[in-house]
């Protein structure tokens, strides 16, 4: 039964970053990371499979962007042949946030595409079909589709690499300030960098390291020890960043280290907060949900802080309306 | 005979980094590496052993610098050592820079100290034994001693480690524009960082593949190709910083990286400059001699670019004056 369908999907910060993957057309990445979904950056997409369409129609806040409409066709095509049929798509997505800046702006959009094709090809799909599906897409897509605290496992082939929820939305008590600092593309997108670190020096040592850092992260977790969770956050942001210089990539701007120098000088005055990065210029920084009240007006009255947003953990992907027709 | 002497020796910047070390009494380095001398960047430096004073008088920059003196009596005591007496000395050391920001203050100071300390001791020393002995006071500065183009081997003992020339300073018509964006100490001094950085997770990489990236800059050195020699700098540039990083250490300042971001753009205007970064925050940024006219006023039209200083290769450490008393 086809319907239209609607779904929204958060973007997720990591705190074990996925950086490099072993297989480029699946997505399937060398080492596992453990994320939060975010509830203040997500995308809203919808849509109908029509027999009278004779391509993809695809319109990405309200325009047709060119560079991401054959990502957006190649992932239709996977609902297409999931659900053995051939129609075109109307799609409509809207992003509460500036694309192609870092923010995880792929994560949001293909778990909202994942999740609003599938229901509107009539597909039942578990959430881990979902999240396997949504990796294809974009590879943190998977972690944007189960609820919360997300651990999503490198695995070795399309089946055993996913994501699972390891805690609920309301489990800590923590918030992830973001403040955006341009909404200027980055040179270099996300895929290049997957490539290019690979074969840099760092890429070894690095995912030998992770599976210690998983089991790490999972540990302070559990423990919900905030400062240990703070200090591991920074360390694997600064790590990230030290495979992308070491590949020769910087996406670092002087509005990043402004913020991220700033941090220990808001610790000082009392707000312990810490930061992490994604693969971008914008800074995350993570409190305690009762320090964000604080935390906030401090950026915001930085005039070159474009913009702050609290999220809290949130949960995953969801489908928010559908209609038979 | 013994003698006040004045001496005078450049600071230098490295092509190829020195960072960490095997032996950190002797200063004995983990990899070898290549440097140029820097004709506007220096001390200049006045010893005189007196058997009147109970102990030595150091004043650098007009003041009785505590943290450096511990380091300047154990360099004259080393001095003291090979001169087989124990006269205290009058030390009078002046930069023409501000120190411990990055600018090699140290490489300059000590190399300056040991050409002055040796002469006044009335010690007959060859380059060879200066620049060990200069190394004992602060790494790099064994390699001001040489003169222009240098190489520091890496050695496995004190007699094996020193600096010597492989270019002279006219051997090619090149220029490092150096932008200074701070007169701010760093917070983590370059011992720290030899320490920090061994025990991080990118160090065995870096180290493993030091003897071919010290063959490739001889090469490069040796063809005068300077488009491979700017982007072996750039890319040696951001795997040192990206070792700081690993380890946990930020270096570059928002200025740092307003400067490194302005490089590529620069170069789109015709001027062909690449840039290079120390264990600091400074920008170095080399360019053909030609273009440093251009390059220049560029750098200085921004108005938190403090100074800008234009450095030809130069020749290393010097005794500039000395009276027998």
């Amino acid at each position: 039964m086809r319907k239209i369908a609607t779904a929204t999907a958060p973007a997720n910060i990591a705190f074990v970053k996925y950086m490099g993957r072993k297989d480029d057309v699946l997505r399937l990445p060398d080492n596992g990371s453990i994320s939060m979904n975010l509830s203040g950056i997500f995308s809203t997409t919808t849509v109908e499979f029509l027999p009278s369409l004779s391509q993809d129609d695809i319109l990405i806040d309200g325009e047709g962007r060119v560079n991401e409409i054959a990502r957006v066709v190649a992932h239709l095509d996977r609902v297409r042949e999931l659900a053995s049929f051939s129609d075109r798509a109307k799609v409509v997505s809207a992003n509460n946030f500036s694309i192609g800046t870092g923010l995880s702006s792929s994560s949001s959009g293909f778990a909202a595409l994942t999740v609003a094709a599938c229901a509107a090809a009539g597909l039942k799909s578990s959430q881990k079909q979902l999240s396997i599906l949504a990796r294809q897409g974009s590879g943190s897509a998977c972690r944007s589709i189960p609820d919360g605290f997300v651990e999503w496992l490198d695995g070795s082939s399309n089946d055993t690499s996913y994501a699972s929820s390891i805690f609920p939305p309301d489990y800590w008590d923590i918030v992830d300030v973001v403040a955006m600092v341009s909404t200027e593309r980055k040179e270099i997108g996300s895929s290049q960098a997957h490539e290019r670190v690979r074969s840099g020096p760092y890429y070894v040592s690095r995912i030998a390291r992770m599976p210690a850092k998983i089991r790490q992260c999972k540990e302070i977790l559990a423990a919900k020890d905030f400062t240990a969770f703070g200090q591991f956050l920074e360390e694997e942001a600064l790590d990230l960043h030290a495979l992308f210089m070491s590949a020769g990539i910087v996406y670092l701007t002087p509005e990043s280290l402004r913020l991220i120098r700033l941090v220990p000088i808001i610790r000082k005055r009392g707000i312990e907060a810490y930061f992490t990065l994604n693969t971008g210029q914008d800074v995350h920084m993570f409190c305690r949900s009762r320090d964000a009240v604080e935390l906030k007006p401090v950026l915001e009255s930085l005039g070159w802080v474009r913009k702050v947003v609290v999220n809290t953990p949130a949960k995953g992907a969801s489908l928010i309306a559908e209609h038979l027709f």
